[in-house]
């Protein structure tokens, strides 16, 4: 008896944990998206050959790098949905003019006047979260994209580029060092935990 | 008399974490790079209008921020001495017969020839440090670069990408919401040693 109470109890626990953990994507998102893949059909070849469009490899490293990838992806997803709003058709006069008649009938054959919303209302849940949670990684990978339109074949920026590399190497030398040191308290901490443990 | 010595025990200190810190730009590597501007000279209006190439603002957020900025800088710095290399005039074939010759008089004028080692010399070094150290944000600055080249306006691609949202977009609520957690961890801490202290 004791046992069985165990048991039941012990999955409740996993139901709420997974529901606590599942419960980050809201209802209505995961339906709308469910929804707006009845529209975006692919072959299930394409859909199953183990090649997804965002590597998974990234969001196993430590958190703040997981974090950095997580923006850069969050940013990416605004590109794409924004892509998939622009090739949408513009909404036809008749349609405009009856909206009722119009939504009906998206409805029923899953036209493209439905799909605006839908889209509109993912891209604003992912716009959303990005500017809500990740805001420094924004900053950052704005920061890294600066790095790119640098005019490196500009002579000027060479001469700059190597007036400033003393302080640069310096510090770059200095935040790895820092690094390593912090590595190494944390590993002694550590063992001396698990020595206690 | 205690005074004084507690003044210069003070003056050691302080040179020796000054010495310690400076330690990390090797002394030829400075000297080169002194050696090198005088051939890659600009206006003094030029190299000192307050446009940086290098932004200072991201290194003054968290570590590890920083360090994937430094990582992208380092990245930045071997393209441009890369660029600065190729941009030098391929050595004559005078010099290549007579070397001795040639660098006794690279060396008075500061002729090209000069520069290709010394270049050659600073792009290991910065090369070097990037291998050894900042191994971590290259693997992450690669996955950010793959983001750029995703294929946004093929459907398949948009399909997919829908596909695999609810997955990540739980990843990246469940991220932040420890994020948050951690921070919080954190900062009673903090208030905790503080109220200690």
């Amino acid at each position: 008896m004791v046992l069985t109470v165990r048991a039941v109890a012990c999955l409740c626990l996993c139901l709420t944990v997974c529901q606590v953990r599942g419960s980050h994507i809201p209802a209505e998102m995961n339906r709308t998206i469910q929804n707006l893949l009845q529209h975006y059909r692919i072959p299930r070849e394409e859909r199953y050959n183990r090649k997804p469009v965002f590597s998974r490899e990234p969001l196993t490293g430590k958190t703040e790098s997981q974090r950095v990838f997580m923006g850069g992806v969050l940013e990416t997803y605004e590109k794409i949905l924004g892509l998939m709003l622009n090739q949408l058709p513009t909404p036809s006069p008749v349609t405009n003019q009856l909206p009722n008649a119009g939504a009906a009938n998206d409805a029923e054959t899953g036209g493209n006047e439905d799909l605006r919303p839908k889209l509109n209302f993912i891209l604003k849940k992912v716009h959303d979260l990005r500017k809500n949670e990740y805001q420094e990684q924004e900053r950052l990978l704005q920061n890294l994209d600066a790095l790119k339109n640098i005019k490196m074949e500009n002579n000027v920026v060479q001469s700059k580029a190597l007036w400033e590399l003393p302080w640069l190497y310096e510090e770059a030398s200095s935040l790895s060092k820092a690094h390593r040191q912090e590595r190494r308290r944390r590993q002694a901490w550590r063992a001396k935990s698990h020595a206690r443990g």
